[in-house]
């Protein structure tokens, strides 16, 4: 780590701000960013040369690896800014943790904590006057790591590029979600990536999902490849179904993604009283329950989207659409998590930490 | 199509040559590029301004998609050059038309096959001089499709760009070849990409592949997610199996790549008289083979290696070696292949192209 040290990370500030040309009210999410990005290469067998600087374009081979073969992670993040003016983040450890599990699965090097947290914290600092106070105002970051190593063999890379972007949201999805259980496509495979957050396991959603689009849905919710009758995650969120007053989700495997938001509602679940049960949930469960009532709600869990109520379901053909409730779990977690998160309510989790 | 008629590609020209640099005798697979690319960049709904320019980095945004969503496809064609210092291809409608199936898969636009063509046509001709006479010899041919779009949404890009780039080259694969099988770790879902050449196919297959590696296996044969009891495909290769006197070989599936090698070989074999089955292959009949002498050759089957002879698997730690034979079907396929494509000898099946 000789050359990675927290205090060695050079900055390059940008000679203006584009902060103004930006309508803070009505942002695309992940469409704009801040005026920095934080970058470090890895090259020899170590990460070299942090640096904060200019957001810009840069330079890439043809032959690349990432554009061949498809070494690329990320992770999605979110930073608050409370009263006082502090910055906030959520359990960054763990995206810390997942993202170099990622790295693993996909033959990449680690990043190390001290370096991802430092070269974030400083570009959060560098960047603040991007996050705005307020519920619903947040600064959406994502570090991502591609493989950068020239050559079209199918090999892994030994060069890496990481880098932290910054781009200002409000809420992912607007409006109802109506999703379709898969049939016939799946989003992975058992002993597959499904689990790391790795770029194709978000392009192989993409075309399944634009059939369901067409549809009218605005996401597919993903069953196990084998028999698709278990549910397991949608693709930008983990699922959580609420039969009489139990939350269910899937358990965490090779193919799921382990959500921090998901986490996050279940240890808030617990303390709440909900009853709350991880285990395989079946899509007959879902008919049965629209039939006889007691399927009360669904909702998507992840940190784009916080929690995202859903509005029905489609299976083989047929559509089902839950019941309107007084009392929704699914806003009542995302009131509670939001307020925490910004800082409005007490932590008793120890979740949100100040850069 | 009207910007992209086959006779307004742009042609700049490279102001030097790099040829004189290259030792075409100790080439690394995919190491060393020619001169020029063939890029063209697909923008507001159709393709625009194809070129061929100097091979040179190009500048990416930190938002575009394939590093985040990994919406990106690929090829791997070879270009033969005869004694009359003709130029072959090689049945390049079907990578062609392959291409545009990965492309449909990942949410990508297709290429028209006029475009593809001409680019591919002219920017062999310009330079040609990198291709060399003589059996082994070869200029791999790697298109590629990229997502160019900005924003880190999880939703397909608008922008792509195009782009084939040329490296002369020898084997893929030297020496032994031991594979092992899997049994844990998978490449395709059902319902998922594995049909797609996509670049995410071969990123979630290193981490796996290195864990073989490092117990002396060049490569993974993988089986299917559910049973790990069906033989489907080694990652860059189509795998054939010889029981007795008759090949098997996988069928190909929404799990397995319809590999343009592996169908010419089908083919040859039907000509030659080879008994040939497309079929579930299961790793027990292997075991079984081994054991009472009726499995006598393993070999892949890909452009880049075109036949590569298996010397012997492993499963479930335990190493099984093939006998050692005279009359093997996977040599004799081989050098008849390699001289139809060098134009050496006759072509019955129409599939050399002279451009």
């Amino acid at each position: 780590m000789s050359t990675t040290q927290a205090n060695k990370i050079e900055i390059i500030k940008a000679p203006t701000t584009k902060i103004n040309e930006v309508d803070f009210e009505n942002l695309n999410f992940g469409s704009v960013f801040t005026d920095h990005l934080f970058e470090c290469d890895f090259k020899n067998g170590e990460w070299q040369n942090p640096t904060i600087k200019p957001y810009a374009p840069f330079m890439m081979d043809p032959s690349s690896r990432v554009f061949h073969y498809g070494q690329a992670i990320f992770e999605g993040m979110k930073a608050y800014k409370d009263d006082n003016n502090d910055i906030w983040l959520f359990r960054p450890d763990e995206n810390i943790k997942r993202f170099n599990s990622s790295a693993v699965r996909m033959a990449m090097p680690e990043v190390p904590e001290q370096l991802f947290t430092e070269g974030l914290n400083q570009l959060l600092k560098l960047d603040e006057a991007w996050i705005k106070k307020g519920l619903g105002n947040t600064l959406y970051i994502r570090p991502f790591m591609i493989a950068t190593g020239f050559g079209v063999v199918a090999n892994p890379s030994d060069e890496y590029k990481f880098m932290i972007i910054l781009s200002p949201a409000k809420a992912y999805y607007s409006g109802e979600v109506k999703v379709l259980i898969a049939e016939h496509f799946s989003r992975a495979a058992n002993g597959g990536i499904g689990a790391a957050k790795t770029a194709g396991n978000y392009a192989g959603q993409f075309y399944p999902t634009s059939l369901a689009n067409k549809e009218g849905f605005q996401q597919v919710i993903w069953t196990d490849d084998a028999t698709h009758t278990k549910l397991e995650e949608a693709g930008t969120m983990n699922v959580f179904f609420r039969i009489n007053d139990t939350l269910v989700t899937a358990p965490t495997s090779e193919r799921i993604l382990d959500g921090v938001t998901r986490k996050s509602l279940i240890d808030m679940a617990k303390r709440e009283g909900i009853a709350i049960e991880e285990r395989s949930v079946l899509v007959s469960e879902l008919i049965e329950g629209i039939k006889d009532g007691s399927l009360k709600e669904i909702f998507g869990a992840g940190t784009a989207a916080v929690v995202s109520p859903i509005k029905g379901f489609a299976y083989k053909e047929e559509y089902f659409e839950l019941p309107k409730i007084e009392d929704s779990i699914a806003l009542q977690l995302k009131e509670k998590l939001t307020n925490m998160q910004h800082k409005l309510t007490e932590d008793p989790f120890g979740w949100t930490v100040k850069i």
